[in-house]
């Protein structure tokens, strides 16, 4: 029998405590969502890239691990759900090989990577009890559109109308919406149902939400499927609209109505879209995330105008309480989720001069601001930062009026000329009326800047922040 | 207190179960199949617009409740499944009802339709209780191809791969896959794999079975969601091919090969394809079916020669094995299906002369013969008909050479030229080598002959026997 003290089995016991907290901390999921077209197969394609391509040319100094020397490698691996999309990697980071290099295509749907991150972990017991340690982290792309259903489970067939319909009759809406109102106004809501007339109804109600969201900038699309039915176009469950004329009927009948009627069957709908599409969407991906990251372009609605940056500002708001679930919260009287922290980044920040980050950041927090202080308030760590997944600008300087001013230089979207300029504050605040009136903006849309060699790190602003941010506790 | 006596209270007794067991048979769920462009939507539009519309000009005098005038009216009602795609019944129509007519657009994946049918029940006592009595008929949509998937759940990764190559290696596939199978052979299986390689070579492999269904007009396609991937489009689980090299493997290293070698992963993906593609749609749906309908257009094998004739044979075959299941099938061994009728029809019997049906009833019989003999061994009720879901020819009576022969005329699809001919006759039996060689086929497709009016029925052949068969019993 071999001797060992008490002081000695109590130190091995928190050693070995200390061990296995270590290595069952080998796992992490994280989410990476924002509404379309901002900047999603880029960020995750930069994301993979800084680590895959590190120990090139990759320039990682705020993440711990790397900064430590302790990051061995990185590889992608066989990703966890084998009847989900790939997030096609090699097909994005080829567009930035191309020259001139190209934006890739944008995905749709939902998409997985899994990474396999090697690292020396700082701990010294398992320092001497193996050379690495091994992160799996599990990415998820999915639509910010998905995030915007939510809110639905909270409400009635009738309070979603309601809210739909007032949001339809205001500017910029209004305009494109009053036909398919009056069309809907002229219904019986209580005769029998025609479906092939519901069919076209909901099928010009779709091309009105890609109107808002494609031509006019909007942000608040609801119900979010509909503009990405995916498998289930033609279902009868994406064949619903908001009924817009409530008043004409009376609370009575309106209960009373069956299924077969107009009202009963968009009802139904309703109530079937919130349980196989919302609900199912939570609970087979949502609740498993342990990190998410919400992606947001400011600049484009600034560009649109008060309207659409209002309509953003909204946006972010039904965004954000899929992450504000304190106890009393519509979220987790319906689910448990797990997410942690919270990465809220405002993209393009390439496409401003430098100096205007922190105001980036200043407005982000303001768009945010309410989810934020219930976040804190919750303890799931939230952080916003300006980044630009893939540089497409230079910063320098420049003159004018004999003024030494900031300036980016970089290739116009549309037409890929070189040009340099300063495009413009970024607002600190909200803008209010007044601003509005007395301001416009005009960022431009820039490409690229110069492609990559293969195995070459995409230029970035922030990523390893961003990095340190989603991995560095579970790599030390 | 009442008087009754004891044998007016069994009296009663009975008819009140006639009545009971009357009411509760008032639904039934219809499955059409048929590998693709056997007809499956000509045949669902015409079914649904004979009932519709009956009462107009429809010739449905072997549909007994017709024939009894005891049909009284049927109409589409909404569907079961919400998040499953509707039927386009009403497009479908609307093909038929231009001028000139044409087919119309193919389904893809699954869809459902249901209809409410009104009927006078032949039964006295419910006659009495109630003036009418409704069946609902849920009519669900899927590809025959679907089918093809079934006999894998009996096979490893390794019989399914040699079955395929031996298969890929006879004429006709062999000169289109041979730079493949040689591509496939270079790969050492026991190395790391590489995803995208995968995907490209599992690409190279769909292309091939589109290649095989649509340009050579095979029938055996495996696995059959390739060449129909819906939501799984670019998901790793259809990223798998057969291993065209099992002899260079020792049977050791194949069983100790890790998820992450090529062999491992090829094995892996094909297991969790049986998991979540084939069995899902069995639980999800097949089980759920009550009657079966399984198109099969002969012709064009017979067209396009012996080799693909054989290759028809050899796909009923592995279609019929989800409808044989007696205790020691593969099917019974998994599932516990309810199948009790099963109709088996030739379609574009329009597309030959009337004389001539008998020899398809007859070829068609001999193509599903085994298992024709399995099914009524097992109670199964089996059906085989030669019919036209929508009538595209008129038969009549031409000379030739002085004699007279039995002529159709039609529109010919390709350019829209009316023409008569006697298209030829077809086999009674399954040709043999020497009849393939003595004799060619050369049928024609036609367009539908002339548009409906709006609510018109469809002119048909033995859409009422199909009615009679399917729906007969029901509508007692």
């Amino acid at each position: 029998m071999a001797f060992i003290n008490k002081s000695d089995l109590n130190k091995f016991k928190k050693k070995a405590g200390d061990l296995f907290n270590k290595t069952i901390d080998q796992h992490v999921n994280l989410a990476v969502t924002g509404l379309s077209r901002s900047g999603k197969t880029a960020f995750i394609s930069s994301f993979v890239n800084q680590l895959i391509t590190e120990g090139g040319n990759s320039q990682l100094d705020f993440f711990n691990p790397v900064h430590q020397r302790r990051f061995i490698a990185a590889k992608r691996v066989s990703q966890k759900h084998l009847h989900i999309g790939r997030f096609e990697y090699e097909k994005s980071v080829a567009a930035f090989e191309k020259s001139p290099p190209t934006w890739p295509e944008p995905t749709h749907g939902i998409s997985e990577l899994r990474l396999a991150i090697r690292y020396q972990p700082q701990d010294s017991l398992l320092k001497y009890a193996t050379d690495s340690a091994t992160l799996f982290v599990d990415i998820t792309d999915y639509p910010g559109e998905w995030l915007l259903d939510l809110p639905l489970l909270n409400q009635t067939y009738e309070q979603w109308s309601k809210q739909t319909l007032a949001l339809l009759e205001q500017a910029p809406r209004f305009e494109h919406a009053k036909q398919f109102i009056e069309k809907v106004n002229q219904i019986d809501p209580l005769v029998s149902a025609d479906e092939n007339m519901l069919a076209s109804l909901a099928q010009e109600y779709t091309e009105l939400l890609m109107y808002f969201r494609h031509q006019l900038g909007l942000s608040v699309i609801q119900p979010g499927r509909f503009i990405l039915p995916g498998e289930l176009v033609d279902a009868p469950i994406l064949q619903f609209i908001p009924f817009t004329n409530f008043n004409c009927i009376d609370g009575n009948s309106y209960q009373n109505a069956g299924d077969g009627t107009f009202i009963g069957m968009l009802r139904a709908r309703f109530i079937e879209y919130k349980e196989r599409v919302v609900k199912k969407f939570y609970k087979e991906h949502f609740l498993h995330f342990d990190r998410q990251i919400v992606l947001a372009d400011c600049l484009t609605p600034l560009n649109n105008g008060a309207e659409c940056f209002d309509d953003l500002q909204l946006a972010i708001n039904l965004i954000m309480e899929s992450f504000s679930y304190g106890q009393s919260s519509l979220f987790s009287r319906i689910f448990s989720p797990k997410i942690d922290k919270l990465l809220f980044a405002a993209t393009k920040a390439d496409h401003v001069t430098p100096e205007q980050h922190s105001n980036m950041v200043s407005l982000l927090n303001q768009l945010a601001y309410q989810t934020k202080h219930k976040l804190n308030y919750d303890q799931i760590e939230m952080k916003t930062l300006a980044i630009s997944s893939v540089k497409a600008t230079l910063s320098g300087k420049g003159k004018h009026q004999g003024q030494e001013i900031p300036v980016i230089q970089g290739r116009q979207l549309h037409d890929n000329k070189l040009i340099t300029l300063f495009p413009g504050a970024v607002p600190k605040r909200l803008p209010t009326k007044e601003y509005w009136d007395k301001n416009g903006f005009n960022y431009i849309n820039f490409s690229p800047i110069e492609s990559i060699e293969a195995h070459q790190s995409l230029p970035h602003l922030r990523m390893d922040q961003v990095l340190q941010f989603l991995l560095g506790d579970k790599l030390k």
